[in-house]
């Protein structure tokens, strides 16, 4: 048995054949996918998901924030399951590869050991968890969020999007509010893969990311104030101009940010100004901003250098400006044992790897607080992620669930 | 009769009442006005206006254009008219002030000489433009526009708002689509009163602007092209981020413009990233740009110093920039002789006064390519307009008022 387990490979064929399949819920014309959070789309994404995990047997069950668990058994159901998982739901211009990677390498890990009668010792349960990308409701990863303890289930609940619909009333409106807590219980192990969404790998011409830990993340609502005045007779000195405020600031930031080290971040997503009319100096101008920093105290310089220079806005430009924090996601360290067994695995297949940090926030974040964690990382074309043209080679995805199968195993027992 | 004329004053708190009667039309909580164009607020404005035009019997003509012109005749009617007027649209959150002091006051003109039974030898007209703000409808002043020849009919009619209604349908849906041609026809002389909405005169001590032309203006959009990525994985120095861009540009080009002229003005009112998500990089960034100068040869050096610093954006921060220009109004230089009847006005009324040229667009520029034009300006609160807190002092309104009588009455002749 264990020859016959060290053996076992995945079919790349299939799992490439599901993604493709699942990309086309939601596909846009440029070839990506919007398959937001709670929508019909995402409900036709779990539709076809459930049906799947139904064809090979798994026990489903669905909790209160809607994430979703697909169980195969084990010998010994005594003991607590290795997990594994991700999310299905997409930016609004997404790609086909981001979460559903995860979820679909799950599956096929299942698939795996269905087909060769192969029987182990924990249970082994696929997750997706709700609303990861946080495009459609904020915060990213609440579904992850609340079965961790990080949110209460009515925070959750109570998360409206643009329009004021609530995830609760949504979860209800597409049939996936379940019956389940919405809480951890005892987990073996976790493991999630995912593409990069970061060039590394492909630049170092890297097969698998064995992944270390999560960068720490500040988000911040920045508001600039100005006093509207018509374009012509005001003279600039006597302005009060928010756009001035932003183009100082930003320039400046970008500047120490990229000058403090390579790992840091720095990411203006959103930007718009207020009333927005050409010949009117806005009343303000209100920014997204992300910083991110592998290190507690690297993400604490950046904390600092955004507050320092936003004490200097109005000083320099007339215009005030209001800084809010949204959330401070701290740098993630993933357990030892779970890192060893994916290094295990990626030893054992001869792939060649390389340790790294995540950049970006993953379900496993939430999950690490709870459960002993880790995850495997493919590449990705050009690292482009959130974004329609996202692409990864089949291989590269077949040899992440390789490595995804063979870290289950070795974590679960083979019987 | 010459000095019963030289005497005569308006009735400066019938003016105050006509404004602030009128200012309970589009009224907002925060003291200002939303009567934006063709909207049913001001369709009752403008049923307001002819009201009290019908009161002092003057006879009503209204052009396909929803420009409306109401006449008291004079002694000689084969002398072309003598016009005053503005514009009675606001801005979404605009003030109490902008525009419709122009009207009003050429109402309160006409009321005085109607109560005094003095006749003028030229016919005098107060006009209603249409859509001078281009907040609904762009571009701005299109009612004065395409009565000048300066737009076709068809081009005016076919103007949409953001919902996809034409001026051309929400005449007719209000009641003011005219028969008139909208075309010019002899025009004696033309003035124009306004408040200032700049901060000069309030700074100076002065009670009366003598507006010797208008500031040339150029209209741009630029759009900046990243290329959307992850905010996490992705290093800095491999982005192509478009907030990046908009901040090297504005920050150089704010800089540039104020060290050129104290008469330059650059107002960036629009600003918005695409698709706008926290934690992706923008695909790009569209910003409405709006530069002036009084003269041409320094309008000339902005447009000029825009375009060379938009070239070195892409090598400067990877993103690239495309600018394309909306809208050139070039300086305007007004008429002399009707600048000299507001210069003798003022000195006649003895108020201070200083000659200057207007920031702002206004009809006035349109009207002056068919007809000699001057403008009258009187001091705003702090400079404020286009804003709800615009603000202008009883007494103030009261002097501009008097200047635009005896400017009328000279170039009219009183019979």
């Amino acid at each position: 048995m264990e020859n016959t387990a060290q053996d076992l490979r995945i079919d790349g064929a299939r799992l490439w054949d599901s993604l493709m399949e699942m990309a086309r819920i939601g596909a846009t014309p440029a070839g990506g996918c919007n398959r937001q959070a709670l929508t019909d789309e995402d409900k036709q994404g779990r539709d076809l998901f459930l049906r799947w995990c139904r064809d090979i047997g798994c026990e489903i069950r669905i909790d209160r924030m809607g994430n979703m668990f697909a169980r195969r058994a084990g010998i010994d159901s005594a003991v607590p399951p290795v997990i594994t998982g991700s999310h299905l739901d997409t930016q609004p211009t997404g790609g086909k590869f981001d979460g559903v990677y995860g979820v679909l390498a799950g599956l096929e890990v299942l698939r795996t050991l269905d087909e060769r009668g192969i029987k182990t010792r924990a249970p082994l349960e696929v997750v997706v968890w709700t609303n990861e990308e946080g495009a459609r409701f904020s915060p990213a990863m609440i579904g992850s969020g609340v079965w961790a303890g990080e949110f209460s289930l009515d925070y959750g609940h109570s998360r409206t999007d643009k329009s004021g619909a609530t995830i609760g009333a949504e979860l209800e409106r597409i049939g996936y509010l379940g019956d389940e807590p919405a809480e951890p219980r005892p987990i073996t192990a976790a493991f999630e893969t995912h593409i990069e969404q970061g060039p590394i790998l492909e630049k170092q011409d890297q097969l698998i990311g064995v992944v270390t830990g999560v960068q720490g993340i500040r988000w911040y609502d920045v508001t600039f104030w100005g006093t509207p005045c018509h374009a012509g007779p005001t003279p600039m000195e006597d302005r009060r101009d928010p756009v001035q405020a932003l183009a100082w600031l930003c320039e400046r930031l970008y500047s120490e940010v990229k000058a403090y080290s390579g790992d840091a971040r720095m990411t203006c997503g959103d930007l718009r100004a207020e009333p927005g009319s050409r010949n009117t100096v806005p009343e303000k101008v209100v920014l997204a901003l992300d910083l991110r920093h592998p290190q507690p105290e690297g993400l604490e310089h950046l904390h600092r250098t955004l507050y320092r220079l936003a004490e200097q806005v109005e000083e320099a430009t007339g215009a005030a400006i209001d800084v809010r924090e949204e959330w401070h996601s701290p740098p993630v360290v993933f357990d030892e044992t779970c890192i060893e067994a994916v290094n295990s695995a990626v030893k054992q297949l001869g792939y060649s790897h390389r340790r790294m940090v995540s950049g970006a926030g993953h379900d496993s974040v939430y999950v690490s607080r709870v459960a002993p964690v880790s995850m495997i990382f493919v590449p990705c074309a050009g690292g482009l992620s959130h974004n329609e043209a996202e692409s990864a080679e089949p291989e590269h995805l077949e040899a992440g669930c390789n490595v995804l199968l063979h870290a289950m195993l070795a974590r679960a027992g083979v019987a």
